[in-house]
């Protein structure tokens, strides 16, 4: 099958540029002496989060319980679930997939930590737990050195857990400091360290100097080794993800309209959303929840009912968390359908 | 089961006020003497669609071919396809739903029209049709009465095609010359125009003073008879949806994350994204992928993790589209729980 034969709007991955982008930070955190765990976040897509694991990553991380349990049903094995996983139902669905695979959380507080330390006891079964140590992100995490000694102490002691060590975001070399004392309260109280994860696209190298020895990072399959942050940067041979899309209407010699708006594309708002690559002076200055509003004004072409585009999404993670399934071409040929397995898992 | 039983983050519809949006919107419209035809694509849920024709909608209106495949598969027989519908698989598609159901389509060119007819009369049927006038909304929409004219003539010498009016989007008094000389028009060229179909939550007395004889809303049944234009408006009993969260880090006496971010409550910036029900003091000041950020420095309560949370959302029709459920409570049990069958169609 064709791109052109695809019905629109369509989700697509290039997987010539998307294996660039795996294959180059891969190489990269090699280079840097740096273990690689990739966010699946960004893509959702368990054949993706394969091929990072076949590129050399030490296993993946998710941010929600409900894209583990998409991932390790796929088969993958070894899973970092950076979040605090609180509640019954959650802890009874966490032991189910420490059961299948190599599972680790996070925790930033006792309460957590005491929840799932007691139903995985009354299982059984053991939980491996890192401590999340708020370094200046100001999200979730423990606010200081000692009270990650205190919870990880905790943790050691919890009949149900197994300390495995810890995890910040993002990487910043302010978050030095506030590392070096916890691993060294750490060290100085006996406890092993196994897991010292940081992580944020474009920061591996700080990751390393600040004493991580895992990096995580999710949006480079989608936009390289840096973080993609206007419309100006997004390239076909750097950015895989686009939405095939049909003009539906040329209502005016300035204006066009596309099959993708807010629903397609997220409603994030910096404008122009996206880029056209076969045209780049066309603007993608407005979107409704259906409609994608193209100013044509600066294009020589004369677009016609029924044309296909290609629109590079600004924000490539925001846009495939919309979309059941991902068209995984290669050139112009369609070489699989893949299904974005961990969207909608929310919970 | 009750609400407290659920896994979080849970997309929520309060069934009493859903109704009371409801009636109150087909009791306002009935009250004016203008027939509603609500829009599907705010809450995508067939249960609801069918609510809203019990209390008197001639039919409804969705904003996608597969929205409306959707609905037709669950029952509802008259469909307004507010979209122009483009190639060829796309048109396959909705002659086998114009089989199906009452189902017309806009139409706001001759190209789109003219595949739709040949398709059409080669397999035998007639595709009914309304002509989109581009009254000031500057979306889609021919830009005259004389072109609007034009196009009908087209439609009705079209062996596939039906003519059987227009429509414009929003509804506003500016729009009054153009529809009226549209129809003015129609009327001299013998077209007969059984549909006149404005839109727009809260403009429903503007449609009839215009010359409409139907009106288009969709906010109406999460948001009430007007829209909602900031969170200060948010209240229990005029917003039916909510999600039930969970405080998951308690990280210092000021802050407070719950179990939603951006891909729960969608990315749509305007702060605070929402309002905790029980917790009008505090504000969802930010919001990461999967993360809510509260600020509690102006709450008296103490949080702590594994509380329950019920935030209206700012944007429900967006917040809707990212879920695969919504759970139906009256008081605090739940009483059904929906497929969201219309989320995910983008096509």
């Amino acid at each position: 099958m064709k791109i052109d034969d695809l019905d629109t709007p369509a989700l697509l991955c290039d997987l010539d540029v998307l294996e660039a982008n795996l294959k180059g930070m891969a190489m990269h955190c090699h280079d840097l002496g740096i273990a690689l765990r990739p966010h699946t976040k960004t893509h959702k897509v368990p054949e993706i989060a394969q091929w990072q694991m076949q590129l050399g990553a030490i296993g993946i991380c998710c941010q929600k319980l409900g894209e583990a349990e998409a991932m390790v049903a796929a088969g993958l094995d070894d899973v970092l679930i950076l979040y605090n996983i609180v509640g019954r139902i959650k802890v009874e669905r966490l032991l189910r997939l420490v059961r299948q695979a190599t599972v680790t959380v996070a925790c930033d507080s006792e309460d957590t930590a005491l929840e799932i330390s007691e139903q995985a006891e009354s299982e059984g079964v053991k939980v491996r737990a890192v401590v999340e140590l708020d370094t200046g992100g100001r999200r979730c995490g423990v606010q200081s050195p000692q009270a990650a000694l205190k919870l990880a102490q905790m943790i050691s002691q919890s009949p149900g857990l197994e300390f495995q060590g810890v995890m910040t975001y993002p990487s910043r070399h302010a978050a030095k400091s506030f590392l070096q004392e916890t691993l060294s309260l750490l060290d100085r109280s006996g406890l092993c360290t196994s897991i010292i994860s940081g992580g944020g696209t474009g920061a591996e190298e700080v990751s390393r100097e600040i004493g991580c020895n895992e990096h995580r990072s999710g949006s480079y399959a989608f936009e390289g080794r840096t973080r993609i942050q206007g419309s100006h940067q997004l390239r076909p041979e750097r950015n895989p993800i686009r939405l095939l899309c049909t003009v539906v209407s040329t209502p005016t010699r300035e204006r066009v309209i596309i099959d993708g708006g807010q629903k397609t594309f997220t409603s994030y708002p910096p404008r122009p959303y996206g880029r056209i690559i076969e045209y780049p002076d066309a603007e993608i200055y407005g979107m409704s929840v259906e409609h994608g509003h193209v100013n044509v004004s600066e294009c020589s072409h004369r677009f016609h009912v029924g044309e296909h585009l290609s629109v590079i999404p600004l924000h490539a993670g925001m846009t495939t968390n919309l979309h059941d399934t991902m068209v995984a071409v290669r050139g112009e040929t369609v070489e699989a359908i893949w299904r974005i397995a961990g969207r909608g898992r929310v919970q």
